[in-house]
């Protein structure tokens, strides 16, 4: 009657009571009113809740109990719903979940304040928040900031995309609101007719669903799949480095549930994702990644197989039968290691070094150093920072009604992931569709492919819709990081304080793949000493494959490292030289007719005005400071200049299309990829900017994006390229509509004008970046390789508490310039996310060991403690000529280089000087006690 | 790598195009926000919806766009979301469900006006209707009575418990809301400390839950049982009678997801479920019916095996798989058929005819019948009425926490189908546990079990948590029906006018299973001739075994049958006589020294006083509908005599408890079954009232109901005995929480005060009919079975079309006996939902045809406009001794004759008298061309 190797519990009655699975009734009332469900009492409250509930609008990220997202109301208590087993939630418990705290059409006061002031950037953190703010102000409706700080500290609401400094203020506002001192709709922004938002504080057209928990992500479009999906579990390697010798998953593909096991022999392609190795003097040609490891492992967590079954715990469960025999070789787990002579090379057949870049700009500079008055130099380490995105990689596939393969995924480069996978995969290029999920922030990760390439197989090997979710270890053990960077850095100065020359060395550490490797070094060479005008540098950069994680993009890509060291340096010549670090910039920064390292001309040049306008505030702190110090917690400032470029690198490319609609209104068309930063509010200003001549209101601006099948390409969203070529290509696309639309008089054409006169309704627009730039001299680096660059200063003051060696920034303090600000809420909140990630880098965060760094705590992430409520920017638009409306990019530059005016601070407070980050209280402590 | 058996779509590449399966991406803005969804375009939007979306809200019935109970807004229109496949749903449609009209926070005015008017019942129509109600006051802010019908029927909006009016009356409401006359508040209710709400209108606690789409139906919790479920597949016989050969299932095993294929040789018990045959003469034992047959087949839709698998769709497919060997038996599908001599015992070794049942009340009546003045006689048939609930059956079963099988249902008597079933199954009653589930009401079928014995064997079979649907077709054609009666009757009169005798012959045709049997057969004998004194009866009355759908509960179970004859009869003798047949009721309706057919003594008399209210509208119809007749339209006006019992037959007893809780507030355990007629709103009454001496809040009142592991039994949900049996029990178990909480001065212990004391919290109340009814003479029928009795008279006005014979019922008016009412909106909703099935009996309702009578359409589910939007009800309170508050029963005495009043009224209209239900046209039109 049943087969016994699949059916289990279908047996002989002996032994039936063993195999029976046991379910409780329970009632609970769910947002208010009573619920009955069913439950297994070891399931935790938040699957419940999501996946039998259907509210998924609760989010889940890290499953430990450490990043708050999940947090729900049980009797009133908030509670991080992915570490409550059901059997610890009473019957009758009361539960509130975003969905009961107000919706659409009703909003509570947190959710309002949470629109206005910025609070959902990426959003996946904001259902949790908002819940646990409302429980706050349930019990105490006048909180001060640092009870609200309290708050979501002791409740464990992280958040990785605002700097936290956004979320107090709306608390502050909504209890205005609770208290009855300010009416809800002071809150809400409202359009109003012919007004341009431009520059404006309009909060993005996604607000509304991510503050009501309707955002669907990728975990909550897999819930909501049709019928039959396969879930994937991967066979991953826990060694970093082995020769395959046989993988034996007979069991596997007949345990429950199991449809198949993939290995590399079912990769139709070449299995090689190509990694687009740029430079010519590359020395790997970028397909070094198998989809699915064939012959060797190169990392931890390398995938050998990846078992298909209907559900993710019957996928796990086999996957976990498979059996993997490996003969494990030394693995390299930093540069130096496989720099050592007698290192294997990792990808047979590629050094381990692959790639050097010189840079040489102006005369030799070690006789110039041995003539200056002053030279400091230092040997700088910034680590493999993770991350730490809060939600975990996810993605599913199918084939679409075009017998595509399609994608979804958090991918923030969708053709391109096209152009890195469809060989590998097998398939042409106009076979593969990839579409970008809602998504829980990537700062740069998923510029590599993640789980794109095992959902691709196996759609591919089935027939079917698979999905494919990382757990938190997975997705910060086996995702990029930040390339980790050795800089052994020399700079000297004149007597009055001019940078005479620049010499130094460069080790990137960038894992074991290639991918964008090439780029990220020359990073280096761009910014090692960037924002000076120094004539005389000379720098060696290597590119190095080791056993550690891979390097990929990550916020400020290249700058973090280079400015680390260059900002260090600077401080510490000026000391030597007895001249404030604020005037030795001041001294040396670029202005009219100075060069950038690789010899490029800047565009503008605004750091002089931004220091005269810190200069006051940098003298008050430093005397605050002063005076505020004691033996215990010793108070300094720190300051850093910060810059990067708009990039796609020498030549890039973007197009999008606006399309006049029957209603008056206008669609766009592009795939500007968000991250959380804000591309639909970016591309929403544009259109309605470029089309005022239509006067179209913005609830009629229809954004049609990030799907390859409906929208073209417009490059990656990354490298802070976003709002200047989308921006460009939107401007050029609605000029070409505007020329169509407008008549003899100035008046423009109705739809129904345009239709009578048989005129296109759709219009592609598109920008390069080619005539500006020029390709690099690999022999020297120079080049003209950007478009453009914006600049910073920041500031930092801290304390050091002198027995623990704990350090606290206590507030930051930047002047930006980023040319024209399209909205100033997006733009605020990637400064403040921006800064506080630069805490996170200063101060703890690392991914190293491991053994150790598995998890976001351990990985350092920083909680809202650990980043100062104090944060004041100030804006100084110097517009760009090939920005639209003057604008530049945004993202990167407030990562660029707060570290170092962290560290800056630390040494101004008590003399410790960091070189290795993060600065934890360990090494500030020996510092103390070798002073 | 892949099994090819089981894995499809994971083979050689050549085959790979013609196996993928395709899905579309489409962007739908739900509920006032876009959302992307993946879809299959073949699914239908309900699905996707309540699936994929998690959005249960909608609810799903037919499947077929008969019901509306789906009805969503598609770009602002009416759809009935279970026809719309996803193909034809454009991309950015924008869909609004029941979540998207309003929330329990934040009501729409026909949300509000819903609960104000008792317009959820069952409440499974009620997200349509309402969403189709708001789609109506978008475009029509003023609409008439008239508007709102046309509309609900035009969209084809069912809805089978209200009778309609109130729903009508509910958009009136809202209607003068959404244009600013009425203000939403004064909609809602609102508890007054202190205040009394016996008698009230207050709306019941699901109310709330219903009308926002937050009530969780049995297929909703289906959608929601943790991780992996069985879902079950009947196999199921499409003849009415043969002996089962083989059962080959050797091939659905091996299909893809099938866990287990199950017979009857998988049933661990006796396999053969307790009917509870009750009267010692039946010469059935009851245990006729198996759980899987397992020699034969007995009637259309007998189950003979059991497809387990992972999936709804894997199950249907392997049960079709499932080859089945018959030897097909003559079916006998009337009484008459199985009564011939020829005819082979269905149930080997059972006469067909198996139980018999005269009334002998006072002398021999044919002489009588001879020598009185004026007699009439007819022959009387009533169909096998189907219950033509909404909600399809379902149930789903799992090992709970102490390892006892459980079972959800929508058992309308929970401890009773664990006596009915346990052994069938095998395991002790205490190791069955029964959940009544949220439902789409039962009107009575689920006194018998449907699902829950191949729920048992199933889950006992696999161990694991199983799930079971029936289709509408399933629930039609594999569900109990009301027993079809032929009755053939006499009555004489007097020259007075006064009865003086009644004979009659009933054929009960019970189908295929004797569940209940003996006592509907009673109920025959009680009835016919019921509320008037007649000392002289002969009556007999046959229970006959059949090949067609099995004889069960149905709303008024055997008053209908009994009545359509005796109530026709009467008018047919008044008309003989030349008496008004109103004044010939009123002259032998039971007055003081009256005995019922019985022999029992009514316990009220309140029938003359109710026909002098209806008098004056009785005259006034007359003469209204005689102005207004024309030869195309003939107008009438019938009466007849409502009456029921409270029933439990002879002895029944109840038992419920209350506890008092540390808030103060006090919780209530019963399993007092709800169908939909608000046994929630009856329970919070009485507990509110017993215990008003403390003043607790109705919000501090919690009530455990219908879970045999929590609540005590109570018994059935039937035959009306709810209020009185459950409404005793509670008092009683009051009665005794209060003697123990008094104090020497009258006030009341708190809860603390109790604790200090040592008292309990937790009081046990009972109640038993015994001691005030008699057993049955199975010879005579003569005894005393019921504890009271239910009146009422009902006018029908009806036209009728003398073209097409159809019969429209204008209005319904009703003098109602009930004794107290406990809640108002209850009882008024009772009442207009049996007056309106009382017209669908009389004029549509049918399950006869095993081709034809298949969906909800073609057995006669009457529309709105099928029901008179006139419904005129008046209350007359006698007291009743035994009743709580003097409260009596209240659900089946509407339906007891509303049937007859209508077939009066057409003979009325146009002089043809309809002997044989339903009426439908062209019995009608045939009578009109015999005139």
């Amino acid at each position: 009657m049943c087969d016994s190797t699949v059916a289990a519990g279908c047996g002989e009655s002996d032994e039936k009571v063993k195999k029976n699975r046991h379910l409780y009734k329970k009632v609970l009332n769910v947002n208010g009113l009573d619920q009955t469900v069913i439950v297994d009492v070891d399931d935790r409250l938040v699957d419940v809740i999501r996946k039998q509930l259907g509210l998924t609008g609760t989010k889940v990220g890290c499953r430990a109990g450490q990043c708050g997202i999940c947090s729900v109301l049980i009797d009133g208590k908030v509670k991080r719903a992915c570490v409550v087993k059901m059997k610890s939630v009473r019957e009758n418990a009361e539960i509130i979940t975003i969905e009961g705290i107000g919706n659409p059409e009703n909003l509570h006061p947190v959710q309002a304040a949470w629109i206005k002031h910025g609070g959902a950037q990426c959003g996946i953190c904001s259902p949790g928040f908002i819940v646990s703010a409302k429980a706050l102000l349930d019990q105490n409706q006048s909180p001060s900031r640092e009870d609200v700080r309290d708050w979501f500290q002791k409740n464990r609401n992280a958040c990785r995309c605002t700097g936290y400094k956004p979320l107090v203020d709306a608390v502050m506002d909504a209890a205005k609101v609770v208290r009855g001192e300010m009416k809800i709709e002071e809150l809400l922004w409202e359009f109003k007719d012919g007004e341009s938002i431009l520059g404006s504080f309009a909060p993005r057209p996604s607000a509304l669903a991510k503050v009501t928990g309707r955002w669907d992500y990728g975990a909550d479009l897999g819930l909501k799949m049709p019928g039959e999906m396969l879930h994937l579990a991967l066979v991953q390697s826990k060694v970093s480095h082995a020769n395959i010798l046989s993988i034996d998953y007979s069991k596997a593909e007949k345990m429950p549930g199991v449809e198949c096991v993939l290995t590399a022999k079912d990769v139709q392609g070449t299995n090689r994702i190509n990694g687009m190795a740029t430079l010519p003097g590359n020395k790997c040609d970028g397909f070094d990644r198998p989809i699915i490891c064939d012959e060797k492992i190169f990392m931890y967590g390398d995938v050998m197989a990846i078992v298909c079954a209907d559900t993710s715990e019957h996928a796990k469960a086999a996957a976990a039968a498979v059996k993997v025999e490996l003969e494990e070789l030394p693995a390299y787990l930093s540069a130096f290691e496989a720099m050592e002579e007698d290192a294997m090379e990792i990808h047979p057949g590629v050094p381990n070094v692959y790639y050097e870049l010189p840079t040489i700009k102006g005369g030799e500079v070690k006789p110039l150093i041995e003539k200056s008055a002053y030279s400091a130099e230092g040997s700088y380490y910034t680590t493999r920072q993770p991350h730490l995105i809060l939600e975990p990689d996810v993605g599913f596939s199918y084939y679409d009604e075009d017998d595509r393969l399609t994608i979804h995924s958090k991918s923030i480069c969708l053709y391109l992931h096209i152009d890195m996978l469809h060989r590998a995969l097998g398939l042409d290029a106009d076979k593969v569709r990839i579409v970008q999920n809602n998504m829980g922030a990537t700062f740069g990760y998923k510029l590599s492919p993640t789980c794109e390439g095992y959902l691709g197989v196996a759609t591919m090997a089935t027939g079917k819709a698979c999905y494919l979710e990382f757990d938190m270890h997975q997705t910060i053990t086996y995702t990029g990081k930040r390339a980790p960077s050795n800089i052994d850095i020399t700079m000297s100065a004149d007597e009055e304080g001019r940078i005479t020359a620049l010499d130094y060395q460069h080790i990137f550490d960038h894992g074991a793949y290639s991918e964008w490797g090439d780029l990220v070094l020359f990073k280096g060479n761009m910014f090692i000493g960037g924002g000076y005008n120094i004539d005389n540098i000379r720098g060696y950069g290597k590119l190095v494959c080791t056993n550690h994680a891979y390097g990929t993009a990550f916020r400020a890509y290249g700058s973090p490292q280079a400015l680390f060291a260059s900002e260090s340096v600077v401080d510490e010549l000026a000391l030597k030289m007895g001249m404030d670090p604020l005037e030795f910039r001041y001294k040396n920064v670029y202005r009219e007719g100075s060069t950038t390292p690789t010899g490029q001309s800047p565009e503008v040049y605004p750091l002089p005005e931004m220091i005269d306008w810190l200069r006051p505030k940098y003298q008050a702190a430093l005397k605050k400071a002063e005076a505020e110090s004691t033996e215990a917690q010793k108070k300094g400032v720190g300051v850093a200049l910060a810059t990067y470029c708009v990039g796609g690198d020498f030549a890039d490319y973007s197009e999008a299309w606006v399309e006049l609609l029957p209603n008056g209104g206008a669609a766009v068309y592009n795939c500007w990829q968000d991250h959380g930063q804000g591309s639909d509010m970016g591309t929403l200003t544009i259109i309605h900017e470029c089309l005022r001549p239509l006067n179209i209101p913005v609830d009629k601006i229809k954004l049609i994006m990030n799907d390859t099948a409906m929208s073209p390409d417009g490059g990656i969203s990354a490298g802070s390229r976003g709002q200047v070529f989308f921006g460009n290509a939107m401007k050029d696309a609605c000029d070409k509509m505007l020329v169509a639309m407008v008549k003899p008089d100035g008046s423009y054409r109705s739809y129904d004008e345009m239709k009578y006169e048989g005129k296109e309704f759709l219009y592609k627009g598109n920008y390069a970046s080619g005539p500006h730039c020029s390709m690099i001299d690999e022999k020297t680096s120079q080049c003209k390789p950007m478009l453009m660059y914006m600049y910073g200063m920041i500031m930092s003051e801290v304390t050091v508490d002198t027995a623990t060696g704990k350090t606290s920034v206590t507030k930051m303090t930047m002047a930006i310039d980023v040319g024209k600000v399209i909205n100033r809420n997006n733009v605020d909140g990637q400064m403040y996310g921006g800064l506080a990630q630069g805490v996170g880098l200063a101060l703890s965060e690392n991914f190293d060991d491991l053994s150790k760094h598995v998890d976001l705590v351990r990985c350092g992430l920083p909680f809202i403690k650990d980043i100062p409520d104090e944060m004041e920017l100030e804006y100084f638009e110097s517009p760009r000529e090939q920005g639209p409306f003057g604008a530049s990019g945004v993202g990167e530059l407030p990562l660029s280089s707060p570290h170092a005016s962290v560290v800056n601070a630390i040494a101004n407070a008590c003399g410790v000087r960091i070189r290795e980050l993060p600065a934890t209280p360990d090494k500030v402590l020996s510092g103390l006690k070798k002073l």
